[in-house]
């Protein structure tokens, strides 16, 4: 009825989880192990040809985009209303929303991808990395892991993305200290799931950016959405990546481990 | 009641336009000079804090960003329909719509700076130059002013754009020619708007790229869309930015000719 193909509960990912449990809509979770760069097999590409997740097929209907997919998932299914009813709060839900995926998520997205994908790739021969490139289906796809695989992006652009979150940290903390408590006010909407899909890992990644001594209402937010059940429940969702990634360092600080 | 500021009819401004005329809704014009830097003005900013058109004020509500905007017209005022009534039908015109404004738009927009923002500034001495960027509040408008000022975008990247408006108008080609006549089929919808708004100039400007011979679909719905009465209205609007053009290029031809 309705299959949701999702990599682990961070990113775009999460946003449509996010909205899922929000809504405590029933699916069939279909896990895609970007670590094992699943998103790129044919069967999947079958589904969605540009070997990207999240993607849904409900009642048999195929739909990506996270953004997308969230405003469709609130419009057909029951639960509470993540859309405001007015069709200038849905223009100001929007233009959050828009914001996140031209601004604020490929900043981090860059960044993110800069610092990942080469740890992702190390144990690949030239040629197995070669073959894994081939099955990539769009040619900016293709171009970032080549490029992040190897000397990874120059420092000006580097410079640029990080310049894009400290300007994105400062304009959630602007509009958050003017209201409150969600984006749009009283109503939690797309626009607080949007944000938080991003969002969430900041204070961590860039504590200098999103704290509490500089941006208290953001971090107030946070802690808000952080204690919302639907946040809790997807958040909840098995996190295997990091689960790969916690057993390899303990592997490699403990080498005769596995076999004792 | 309704008041769009807009400038010429061409990239977002044309896209909001298309909305208005297709849906035969009465606004009050209000023109804004790009080529006279008026939106950066500070009455403008007042406005839109973003310093950029198209923006609509409706009862008093400003709303920025075009592809919002034409949701919200769609939604709010009478006339023709330009979005699906089933949610599936949406969600795969958003998909459109946000395509455009992620891949489609920024190539063709990056590519066109490059080539025009030299030409608005030229007159300009260093002072004034400066003194234009620092009312801009965008960083990233104030960095791209300033490098396509000077020496212009350095070759790779407009190499990559290039590839992304090639890879565009290969896209579009393809969907066009599954069916037709407009991008979801049967429907004209504002997934076709938000696509002439950027490739109408594209067999003028790109005509390696699109023309009868390689992309005879897509040529074919350009053509549709020109025949339409509200393509034609949308058209018909003041092009201030080409009349000045024109007529400065005629100064040029014939120095003494104003005098005379």
């Amino acid at each position: 009825m309705l299959e949701v193909y999702h990599a682990e509960p961070g990113a775009n990912s999460l946003k449509v989880l996010l909205a899922l449990k929000e809504k405590q809509i029933e699916f069939q979770s279909c896990y895609i192990s970007l670590n094992k760069f699943e998103q790129h097999e044919d069967w999947f590409k079958a589904i969605n040809p540009m070997g990207q997740v999240p993607v849904i097929v409900h009642d048999g209907k195929v739909i990506n985009e996270s953004t997308v997919i969230n405003e469709y998932l609130d419009a057909v299914f029951e639960g509470p209303k993540l859309r405001p009813d007015d069709e200038y709060g849905r223009a100001m839900m929007r233009i959050w929303t828009k914001w996140v995926d031209e601004y604020f998520c490929p900043a981090l997205s860059y960044l993110a991808w800069n610092q990942i994908i080469a740890a992702m790739v190390k144990d690949l021969t030239e040629a197995e990395f070669e073959a894994k490139l081939a099955r990539i289906p769009l040619k900016e796809q293709r171009d970032k892991w080549r490029i992040t695989a190897r000397e990874g992006y120059p420092q000006d652009r580097l410079d640029e993305w990080r310049g894009q979150v400290a300007s994105s940290i400062t304009r959630l903390e602007t509009a958050l200290a003017k209201g409150g408590p969600w984006l749009l006010g009283e109503q939690f909407t797309l626009a607080d799931i949007a944000v938080f899909s991003m969002a969430h890992p900041v204070p961590m990644g860039y504590p200098d950016l999103m704290n509490d001594r500089d941006t208290p209402h953001l971090m107030a937010w946070h802690r808000r959405m952080l204690e919302r059940p639907g946040v809790q429940a997807a958040l909840a969702m098995p996190n295997r990546y990091r689960d790969e990634m916690l057993a390899s360092k303990r592997a490699d600080l403990n080498p005769g481990g596995a076999s004792r």
